[in-house]
């Protein structure tokens, strides 16, 4: 394991980023559990791309039997590839009705504000204050929840985003959900006031970067009516909250009860498989497409497409977003149970399976620090999961749909032992 | 097939292109042949993603297996990714000795020039005056060759590449040189002046988009040297060119005594699987590593690393570099038959399987009609090629690498044929 470290660092260099202070290695995986190079298995609470399953085999025959008949660019009529933008905009509001595919999340939200601002005529992009949403020079520019050289462009206005079980706990809601839109309403004049107008908001339906949030009722209905009335898109990126993640409703944003103008895709949507994709209106899509020849060689191929498909049907025949529902509302029980045990946890956060909470110090500040003690305990005990948030505080359980009863029972169980020595 | 036609345009839009005026519709595909949905077979001579043949076994079986078994990013110590790494490494001068994986060659040239805008701390980029590296918000600002609403960014300068079969036919090399050359002093004169200064020459050593453009001796080293001199860095695009596209070396910087400060790569690095990269001195990211907390989620998972993996063993197993200089020879060597055969054809171009002619009216100017003429023509024959250039008066000839003596045979006398009618 050291060798594959060392030689990782001599080709990859050692700034990809590893989990843990002693990294795992895994080598095979099925389900909802990992094998690493001695053999030891892991139960997997922490990652999304693998949405219905580690290695799942209905994905892995569609990768092998499309793979094998057929791999080819869109310029071509391809029936599978329109197969999958029928069945995936079947998922959507009506008004959301045409589809690019991508290869990433990356991809399409830099495909998605390039629509925005060719839209709007604007530059100006609002973006929370501590969020992440991809890797390219124009990403990067708006990147606010980790470390890039660009920085925060001139033509960018960040907001906080509220939380009423983090920094506005045991403020008035109505007060909160006021105060932040009146902090849009500023960051709009400001950019305003510079030239730039106002061409998106580009937003996590979840806030996961920011810790899962709690919102004030309303706050995603009042930002978007205040970026629309602007002049502005309201860009969901459902890389994190799609598919299923938050339970009960197929995509994060159905959760605030809008309609985004802008629909961006990624991590799960292809089990792994690099697969991305924008959704949209006609109107966009018939502004955007005659001033712009888009093509992306490997988005919509064949192989791509037999993916995508596969996750679909395995997400409906599996039931796996009433399961998400159901078994998310499990965990954060018992996490509500946990919170009782350990005075130093904040209540239970997220929706569906993405679920969490904060561990403070024993003056009730976020505490970064223990989580990571939290996170090594937990992977002490066979299972993986992660932290996010401003200071890193918050707990990050966010594992396959198929987790079940069983699954939550030794994850809580791993968790309690851990809490116990952080 | 109207059926699929008119689902896609529903679906995906009008605007994504597709090919000839009825397009076709394959549905599976072997080595270098392509079968439609009313079971017709055509040769392919134009594909470079499946550059190993279409479906072939070794890498089927390679994303079958490797996906049976685990599909996970590189936040786990993961040992195929490092074997990929290194085998990559391998084939580039050893000063060239780190790599970062991503999912395409847009995402690879957007990562280049974050890496170069930061290294040298300038903004200004040098791009050919018609060319194309991709399709995100950054490239659309450097993008010559085709449409985009953003258009060129004021960093940016273009420079004309100079032919000498074409715009520059008849005149000295010397001078041809010079003159070129003198051209990119005042782009990087003016970058200076305006103040953005010469972060990086981003060009792709065959200059496909332009025509695969025959230079005077020199001219890319002289290019070079004038960028480096400048501050700046230059970023040999190896999407078209690489991978033993042209034939005798394995990367088309190599037929320039080069060697290029960054090298991206994309289309045929995964015959078709979402797979780029780019190679840089450990230097450079030494210095962009610990600036941006760069992570790409899809980039080098364990089934991306199989598939680069068996692409660079059946390039070497079936030695396909040296096939692809020996059937590049004999094509041109038709081509230059056929040019005598039939007068309004320019000289063969280009490198190994990357091959064409340009095709002119009765009065010798370019003629992009005929041209397309002529792809119609070799369809009605049953074997697919494309057009490239300022024009699109340039045959664009670019098969998978297994293209051998018979299929040679088959498309030259497609050609003769669409030639004798056009």
């Amino acid at each position: 394991m050291t060798d594959t470290r060392a030689r990782r660092s001599a080709t990859l260099g050692p700034y990809s980023p590893l989990f843990y202070d002693e990294p795992l290695e895994f080598v095979s995986a099925s389900g909802l559990w990992l094998t690493d190079v001695r053999g030891e298995r892991y139960l997997d609470a922490y990652n999304n791309v693998p949405n219905v399953g580690h290695t799942h085999p209905r994905v892995v025959e569609a990768i092998a039997s499309q793979g094998a008949r057929l791999n080819i660019h869109t310029r071509y009529l391809n029936d599978r590839v329109v197969e999958y933008a029928e069945r995936l905009l079947d998922l959507f509001d009506p008004a959301l009705d045409r589809v690019m595919f991508t290869n990433s999340g990356s991809e399409s939200n830099d495909l998605a504000l390039r629509i925005a601002t060719q839209h709007s005529g604007a530059r100006g992009i609002l973006i929370s204050d501590f969020s992440y949403h991809g890797h390219t020079q124009a990403l990067a520019e708006i990147t606010t929840g980790l470390r890039t050289f660009e920085g925060v462009g001139a033509h960018v206005r960040t907001i906080r985003v509220p939380d009423l079980d983090g920094a506005d706990a045991g403020r008035d809601e109505a007060e909160v959900l006021a105060s932040s839109l009146a902090e849009v309403d500023e960051a709009i004049a400001s950019l305003q006031a510079a030239g730039f107008s106002v061409a998106a908001w580009l937003f996590d339906p979840v806030f996961s970067t920011e810790g899962l949030a709690r919102l004030p009722a309303g706050y995603v209905g009042g930002v978007l009516q205040r970026v629309r009335a602007a002049g502005g898109l309201g860009i969901a990126d459902e890389v994190q909250s799609g598919f299923g993640r938050t339970g009960s409703r197929f995509w994060g944003h159905q959760q605030h009860d809008i309609v985004p103008d802008l629909v961006t895709m990624g991590k799960p949507m292809g089990n792994g498989h690099p697969l991305g994709g924008v959704v949209l209106p006609a109107a966009l899509l018939d502004e955007f497409g005659p001033r712009n020849m888009y093509f992306n060689t490997f988005g919509g191929n064949p192989v791509s497409s037999a993916v995508g498909l596969a996750v679909l049907d395995v997400l409906r025949d599996e039931d796996l977003v009433a399961n998400s529902e159901r078994t998310g509302r499990r965990v954060r029980e018992e996490f509500a149970r946990l919170a009782a045990e350990f005075p130093f946890l904040g209540p239970p956060r997220g929706a569906g399976l993405f679920a969490g909470f904060t561990v403070h110090d024993d003056d009730g500040r976020p505490d970064g620090a223990r989580t990571k003690r939290v996170v090594e305990g937990v992977k002490a005990r066979h299972v993986v999961l992660s932290r996010i948030g401003r200071h890193d505080e918050v707990l990050k359980v966010r594992p396959p749909l198929p987790f079940g009863t069983e699954e939550s029972a030794i994850l809580v169980e791993a968790l309690r032992g851990a809490l116990g020595d952080a």
